[in-house]
């Protein structure tokens, strides 16, 4: 398959979801969608940049005129037709004729307001819905071939973790180790790397912690979140290491979240609906006492990018399906003292979860 | 004046501004408008984020819960009222308590359309603006302060230059140059470098073209055009160079564009149009006969981005305000031959404009 055929696919699968939910077509912006459905990934700007999918249309994008050559380029375009608008010309108009008036349309999620508001007045009787809302299934389902790209992320990103554990943690910063995490990302592949949390003692207890200056000590645990894009698509993998030996109340701690986070992955099975994850992990926490300290969702999808839908979330009653992959990340995090989070890729199988990490989750002692 | 008296001034002055347009209101997403108006600059997802400026009323930040401690810790966090929300919990009917029932805000314009479309309808009355068309003065109009700091993010650009032409370019790839530039910014204390544009011979007539693996020749023209940001203030210059001696009708459009560019400098004044900014340049390119060459308009804003209103283009009336500041950057593109831009940061002063770039115009000669 060249390309332009496995790009085409897509596209004509995007459409034909479409239809059957109802929608006159989808309008996808620069970003994830974009990049999925033609391989085109331009600077996301104040200039509109939109692909226009309809049923029995030759897929229409509109780009900048300056960026044309860059559009030409891009693996899908052998079978979109480009057109350029100029700077001083109204390209919300043009799009708009494109549009059916009363219309119903999906639109990337990521789709600047400033874009939006224009269509809404360029094309006053069409409506829309965020393609993640209205076609939840489109990215969300991998195939075989995204599934083992998403492997292959995973596999790098294991590999990263094992290196980064034989490195000092005692004595060093936390932007020190995550750093490191950066560069070993790099060496396994990765041409992006998203994020790097390094969260040590009191600040392993703030999920979403920017790695800072503070100086990793002997007797810390040390929450480490990382990930990036490996050929394209996402890594994101949690560990808690501990520097030295771990209290019995640590130990302790990191065995509720590991049981958690076995129980969500044996929950995943195909028809299960998303917030089953959430509860399976969950439920294993409060039981241990600790239900108030798990404060953010289970997991999320990973894709093209390493956080989109699904989420595995109370009140997220999307069924499981096989080829979803996301991430399952119980954590407890006990304010001013220490977190814990564990973190794998799993993909949903015939026959269950398969998971797309694969290094130890028992507590490891770091130096 | 602390930190937090100094967002406090800028979210009032805001109010004050929407109040005068009409506005009951705005609605700030992360992004260049939230670090601008509170000095906060979380990670853009789906997990709703936003500050609510009404008057009358302290300012409302909604975050996600796991986001909080790092929302408190922002400079402007002390003048605001920050309401967490947890996962599975509804942020857009908490967002829409606190709207007007038939109010019109501004909005950021990169807000997503996945949080635009939920406050539409779960506040169906309120309608919307993109901030840049409906409050266009309040960020394109800088005070001294801003002026220094992008006077010294230019000074760091020029650095770099004078830095990157001593460098070989004969026999070396676009993209090593580019990384050149990277590193040069980031030494002359650039945190962020957003783009290094080096467009070779005929790449120089794209004038967004990508930095490839093409090896510079001698008798190359190249387009070097770099720019980010350096203590959050934004750089963005370009030059074009050639390899070797220049063939006369190379010097003729370099001289073309330089002479275009001084033009649009000199119309810089207080109450003149963008547009005329534009004008001024393209009417030197034209009457030189390569009208049809300059394919883009001849400058944009810039501040806390590299890139943002107010854009010096055809229909463009916003009248020049001192304290604006934004590139003037013609540019004649031949079509599988060579390209040539020439760009500098420009603020309008009472007296007319004032560059923060400041390295020749003049074509020179590199090896």
């Amino acid at each position: 398959m060249t390309d332009v055929e496995f790009y085409a696919a897509r596209m004509e699968r995007a459409v034909r979801s479409a239809v059957q939910e109802g929608l006159a077509g989808l309008v996808v912006a620069p970003g994830p969608d974009l990049v999925w459905l033609c391989g085109y990934e331009p600077h996301v700007t104040e200039r509109l940049t939109a692909l226009l999918l309809a049923p029995g249309r030759k897929p229409q994008l509109i780009v900048p005129q300056l960026e044309r050559p860059d559009a030409e380029k891009a693996p899908g375009a052998g079978s979109l037709a480009i057109t350029g608008w100029a700077d001083g010309d109204d390209p919300y108009t043009a799009a708009a004729k494109l549009l059916e008036l009363q219309g119903r349309y999906g639109i990337s999620d990521n789709t600047w307001a400033l874009h939006l508001l224009a269509l809404q007045r360029a094309a006053p009787g069409a409506t829309y819905g965020a393609l993640s809302e209205v076609l939840p299934m489109l990215r969300a389902v991998k195939d075989a071939y995204e599934v083992e790209r998403l492997a292959a992320a995973g596999a790098a990103a294991d590999a990263a973790y094992e290196a980064v554990v034989e490195l000092r943690f005692a004595g060093r910063r936390e932007v020190d180790v995550a750093a490191d995490l950066a560069r070993l990302l790099r060496e396994n592949g990765h041409e992006q790397v998203d994020f790097t949390i390094v969260g040590s003692g009191p600040n392993g207890a703030s999920p979403h912690h920017d790695s800072g200056e503070r100086v990793i000590e002997d007797g810390d645990m040390v929450v480490m979140d990382f990930g990036g894009l490996r050929e394209g698509y996402g890594s994101d993998t949690t560990r808690t290491v501990h520097v030295g030996q771990p209290t019995a109340e640590e130990r302790k701690v990191h065995d509720v979240v590991r049981e958690a986070q076995q129980a969500a992955f044996e929950a995943v099975r195909p028809g299960v609906a998303c917030q089953e994850i959430d509860r399976a992990a969950r439920q294993v926490i409060r039981r241990a006492g600790f239900g108030e300290y798990f404060i953010h969702r289970t997991g999320h999808g990973i894709g093209v990018t390493t956080h989109e839908p699904p989420y595995m979330v109370e009140g997220e009653h999307l069924p499981l399906v096989p080829g979803m992959c996301f991430s399952i990340e119980p954590g407890i995090y006990l304010p001013g003292r220490f977190g814990v989070r564990i973190e794998d890729i799993v993909v949903c199988t015939e026959g269950g979860g398969r998971r797309l990490n694969n290094t130890e989750r028992e507590l490891r002692v770091v130096e």
